[in-house]
């Protein structure tokens, strides 16, 4: 259940905006390594950990979305506040590290983006100094708070951030809907996981409030929000969101079992090995029910047991044959003409909406 | 290192005001189902079990100073800010579940409150349901994620706290210093432990962040902030409440040795048979390292380890003979009087001196 997903966002237009988001988290991190000195060499230590997690990688996609809906809805980069809203674009990123390293605790995951995950490295900084009691626990310990002092910062960035008082006003419950649901949307995840959750609905909404709202929609409702875009185009912007986030959401399912490994960087059909409960695997059980019980058993006794690439060639071919795959792919160009329409018919910038179709085609038509 | 400690506050003053804080959450919980029920069942299930940590124990002990900072500073809780200061109150306790949930999770505790921990409790009912996968790892993942979501909350009750705009701007600051320090302080207590820390000052400093900045001191001045209080008030009351949550902290360190378990309700001796480094253990350390180096070689040793009550008896009498009892003593009544003088010279209203005179009595002299 990683919470992280690839680029939505096209290398060659959002290099320059992520590397200013970057510069906006590393100012941050060094007030407040000034402000805080007085906790200590052991706290600012860890914190240096924090912040080289957050610099270090990430396509910077929510605060993208979040900055192509205040441009869309007529924000001026230019202008009084164009500082202030950069500033809460960059905080989408600090929740987006309490959500990654508290997940790779959850998931039990050694490596993010090629380094070791934020527990691992501090089991192993234990280990190395030869502390006393368990490594592994204390990895957890300091991950688990490092998680929180994250989520606490980023309320931090977008309070102290400059926003005009109705600016604010608008943004408020925006931005607590996103936490709470990014929350629940985890909650719902690893519960499904752990019952062994097969109904298509409940895939469906952990990819509404996990990813689509989470990493589209909410940020596109918060720039739209931030802007004082009118109800209509603040609608438009959130069925966009919902829908390419869903979208976005079930072509990482389709890659999940049949990616190429040389592309996505994953085993191949790793979703197969690990189990993911995911909307490809209920649309295919539902399936198989009703026109191949055999289909249906063997999915029930392989997916999620160790498989070698032989059962991955056979199961690939069961979820193909029993209709799964073609029902996914409509329903992803089903969501994108209708996010598409919503897009089209809204009162969004020109440059707005050319942007945002270019990132939603990229996510949606990746091979990656 | 517990994050919970015992009342500080008179429970024959502090009860109806601690109903009216559990009124105050109860009702923004009630607020919170109806908003987030489309996140689905699973989600309103655990957030059930949330509600029931928040509001089934506790002594609300920050929201009672920050009440005291906020009367004492000539808030009128008549007033037309009245409610929304309850309501900043109130969110303390959530900042508070957050730690304990998530602290019960890096302690490895399995009871609080009498109640399983909520990482237990959600073990269990996984085991309960026959569910797959490991049940230890989804409580951890539930309790982790429910853990987030009351920190986020937090910082949600407080937005939506109806703050004339200048009550809101004092209060940001403060309010982002005490989450801050109150993680900080957890990451110098499981850092200190880890790495076998000795020094006096660093168990002041653990004290400093984790107990009285958190409970004492930012609640005074989040109330006091609220209020308008001038510079010299809010000096006054961060003295005091530093000075008597330190102090609170030795009167805890003294008891977790020499507490009677028929009273602390804790084994005789916890802190010895756990090895929790306190101020008193380094104050003991210290002594002995110059005055007594058997004693200091005995306590190094057997720290920490299975310890018989003769064990525990004969460690009683070496940090007692060493002078490190009759040390933690004098810190506390020098902290308390320099607290009380901190009071004295105040501006505060002569009701809260007095009740707040009253909290520190019932902190820094109690016996369980």
């Amino acid at each position: 259940m990683s919470a992280e997903n690839s680029s939505v966002f096209p290398a060659s237009a959002g290099l320059a905006f992520a590397e200013t988001v970057e510069q906006t988290l590393a100012e941050y991190f060094a007030r407040r390594r000034g402000a805080d000195a007085d906790i200590g060499p052991e706290f600012i230590e860890a914190v240096a950990e924090l912040e080289q997690f957050v610099l270090r990688g990430g396509k910077r996609t929510r605060p993208a979305f979040a900055w192509a809906g205040w441009l869309g809805s007529g924000g001026d980069p230019d202008g009084a506040q164009g500082a202030a809203v950069l500033q809460v674009c960059a905080a989408l990123e600090l929740v987006q590290a309490c959500a990654l390293i508290h997940d790779d605790i959850i998931d039990a995951s050694d490596t993010r983006r090629r380094f070791p995950t934020v527990h691992v490295a501090f089991a192993r900084r234990h280990r190395e100094r030869g502390w006393a009691g368990d490594a592994q626990r204390y990895g957890h310990g300091v991950a688990i708070l490092l998680g929180d002092l994250a989520l606490a910062w980023a309320d931090d960035m977008v309070n102290a951030a400059d926003l005009e008082h109705a600016a604010r006003e608008r943004l408020t419950p925006v931005w607590a809907a996103m936490r709470t649901e990014v929350l629940g949307g985890q909650l719902l995840d690893i519960t499904g996981e752990a019952c062994g959750e097969e109904a298509v609905e409940a895939a469906m909404r952990i990819n509404r409030y996990k990813t689509a709202a989470y990493t589209v929609e909410r940020p596109l409702h918060i720039g739209a929000a931030l802007a004082g875009a009118d109800d209509a185009l603040v609608g438009a912007f959130r069925t966009f969101g919902t829908d390419i986030g869903v979208a976005f959401q079930l072509r990482d399912d389709l890659l999940g079992v049949f990616g190429d490994p040389a592309v996505t960087g994953k085993p191949s059909g790793d979703d197969l090995r690990t189990g993911k409960r995911t909307a490809l695997l209920a649309v295919a059980l539902a399936h198989a029910d009703v026109y191949d019980p055999a289909a249906a058993q063997l999915l029930r006794t392989t997916v999620g047991t160790p498989l070698t690439d032989d059962d991955v060639a056979t199961l690939r071919a069961a979820i193909t044959d029993i209709g799964a795959v073609a029902d996914i792919e409509r329903r992803i160009t089903e969501l994108t003409e209708s996010a598409f329409a919503a897009l089209d018919a809204s009162s969004a910038t020109a440059e707005a909406k050319s942007r945002l179709r270019e990132m939603a085609i990229a996510a949606t038509k990746r091979t990656w």
